[in-house]
């Protein structure tokens, strides 16, 4: 491939306008696409309204060699996606025999009755080539005009990816000519804030085209997308390594992870690594941090289990925190926090004793203000670790902040 | 509202472009603009580039009154969202005070340190008025430009929602004087499948146009959102209750609530009115049953606090399940569900227990199949209830089905 092949995505339907669904299918395309190397520059929606469409058709016409529709193809007089394409490039739109077959077959497959309507589904636009629908009804259609390809899909999920993966992207990759491939890579990293990383790295986001440096910020951590172009492979993977030896020069002791890692995960890998159990006694997280643990298969070799001690009653009852505590420094106290770690991993026989105690909202607890949260490890005979922290946004924000950094802290300790 | 208002969404960011995340901001404005009468005809997204976004926003201005635009207001150099929209508006940008004081006091609060970068996302479009941001750093802001209004919000979902639901709606319909208006309700079932719930409404779903009536399934409980057109709110709701009444009529036992109404926040409000307090004890799931008590303001009331007892030897060390259970019948039993659910009730000197224990997967537990699930519940001197279940689905979903269960037995319980 000489250049980049500029392409887009139309969705038609005004379920989309409405906000029934979510056009998923825009973002599985565009991911399909950008693993073969075509730039996708544009989503769009449109309702199933003929000068609309018209109108959409001839911009995209204009700016993309590979326009992609999904949508606007059924049996029912509001699906217009056939006639404004064909208007758009001055085409007419013919009965398919082949298509016609297929729908007939389908149905003599699925014992049911065909309507007059579904006759229209066999209709293409004249000198387009079919596109087998293994799992539903009507087939897609291309239409080569030019320079540029036109690709129409039926709306549903399942049945426009089928036809992709089966006739479409080959034919694409035919028709462009590609054989270049774009390769992605996501360094993971926790402890740094986006503007921090933005700031340490300003010149290479800048300097960078290939592979491209895009920060993007998720709830207590910052992922980094290194995106390279090559003919092959293995030079567009060396150039992401490249990249990736001088960002990790500057800010590796934040990285965790890539790609499909999660802050998590490699807790749990290295709990399992060290063959080190642990347990959680939980207040203002209420039991979200055990749960995450115990979401991971083959948990119960890691996770002795925990308890939530909500109320102080509980904090005795369950941790035999001492009324000392309570009583002279409060609930919400690096004192209880400290004790909490030591007491659960000795109930619960582990050897790391995590705590979280804090105040979640809306109101302040014990004079403290909301977003105040202290978290506390203890591994096995060492020195109790206890921190405080001030997380911002409401109760669900600030409770999963909390388990996020109860992660960070970990990871920071079992890698050391 | 003399005319419908044209409106339309546009999402700035590569990271959509990519496939990395789906544009699920348009969906939700989309949905929320229809319940005002806003029509929206397009939905875009366009990437980080400056001539590309100043060629989208011309267009949008020539098309529509109401231009709500998501992204690229962040504080690196590929947020250009300001600089595209302000070169096609012939405005300049300014840097506004009270926009900064917020930033600085979002710092303060969280103790981290404010770079430079940040500065710049207190830079809005001249004559541009604030949105309050409450779960986030950086405000959005409208700008009125003739007879259009350009509505800028940043690309984080929480925080795109939480301006709106403060100011931004407010301000949209004060500017456009709407007062044509769609009504929505949504009713919550539980108990009933999607086939079931469709087979005895058939001739209403069908039969009715205003409200239209839609089915929507979701794990463990079907919606059925009920939307009228009129021109005042009255009417729209006296239309919905009639066709609400009809629908109760048939299936109104497992009706449990409306909108924002969850089985959690049912159970929550049934425990609260009758003062009972409850804990868990949880193994397959793990805390996930009480962290979703302890997710709403107040349960430190309700919800004394929880054991996960994921692993054989903490059922023994913290909840006293005696040898012979386990032994005997094993932990994925009945005997040990009611046990754990008397004992946890106990520990901690609570109203009711509830138990969660069970094969999340991927392999077969005691000779039982993934899937299998045993909930006890014991109520004060009640005999306990023991129910055993055999949910579908990856871990996550039959733990999640697990949870819900709970909620829905503990509903059935309390309401009686």
């Amino acid at each position: 491939m000489t250049q980049l092949v500029k392409g887009e995505i139309v969705a038609v339907g005004t379920e989309l306008l409405l906000g029934q669904i979510v056009n998923s299918n825009a973002q599985w395309i565009s991911q399909e696409l950008a693993n073969r190397g075509v730039g996708v520059f544009y989503h769009t929606v449109v309702g199933d309204n003929l000068s609309r469409l018209e109108a959409q058709f001839k911009e995209s016409a204009e700016r993309s060699d590979l326009i992609i529709i999904t949508g606007g193809l059924g049996p029912t007089d509001d699906d217009l996606t056939r006639e404004a394409a064909a208007n758009v490039m001055g085409k007419d739109i013919i009965q398919d025999d082949e298509a016609l077959a297929s729908i007939e077959a389908y149905y003599a497959r699925n014992n049911q009755q065909m309507t007059p309507n579904n006759k229209r589904q066999a209709r293409i636009i004249e000198g387009g080539d079919l596109l087998h629908n293994r799992v539903g009804m009507a087939p897609g259609f291309v239409v080569q005009q030019g320079q540029k390809l036109w690709v129409f899909l039926p709306g549903v999920p399942r049945e426009m990816k089928a036809i992709l993966e089966d006739d479409g992207f080959k034919y694409i990759e035919k028709y462009f000519n590609i054989n270049q491939t774009i390769q992605s890579r996501m360094l993971r990293f926790i402890g740094i804030g986006e503007s921090q990383l933005e700031h340490d790295l300003k010149d290479l986001i800048e300097g960078q085209s290939n592979p491209t440096i895009a920060p993007l910020a998720s709830a207590g951590e910052v992922g980094l997308r290194l995106t390279a172009r090559s003919d092959s492979e293995e030079k567009a993977v060396s150039l992401i390594e490249e990249a990736e030896q001088e960002i990790k020069k500057r800010i590796g002791k934040y990285c965790y992870g890539t790609d499909q890692d999660t802050i998590q995960s490699k807790v749990m890998q290295l709990l399992r690594e060290k063959e080190l159990t642990i347990s959680a006694a939980e207040s203002i997280t209420g039991g979200r941090f055990t749960d995450t643990l115990v979401s991971f298969e083959g948990a119960s070799s890691i996770c002795k289990g925990g308890i939530v001690s909500y109320s102080n009653e509980s904090k005795k009852s369950l941790l035999d925190i001492p009324e000392l505590i309570l009583g002279e420094y409060g609930a919400i106290s690096e004192a209880c926090a400290m004790s909490m770690a030591v007491n659960v991993s000795e109930k619960l026989n582990s050897d790391i004793g995590i705590s979280f105690t804090g105040v979640a909202g809306p109101d302040p607890s014990e004079g403290q203000e909301v977003g105040t949260v202290y978290i506390g490890i203890y591994v096995d005979e060492n020195q109790p670790i206890v921190k405080c922290f001030h997380f911002n946004g409401d109760r669900d924000m600030i409770r999963h902040r909390s388990v996020k950094k109860g992660y960070e802290l970990l990871y920071n300790l079992l890698k050391s």
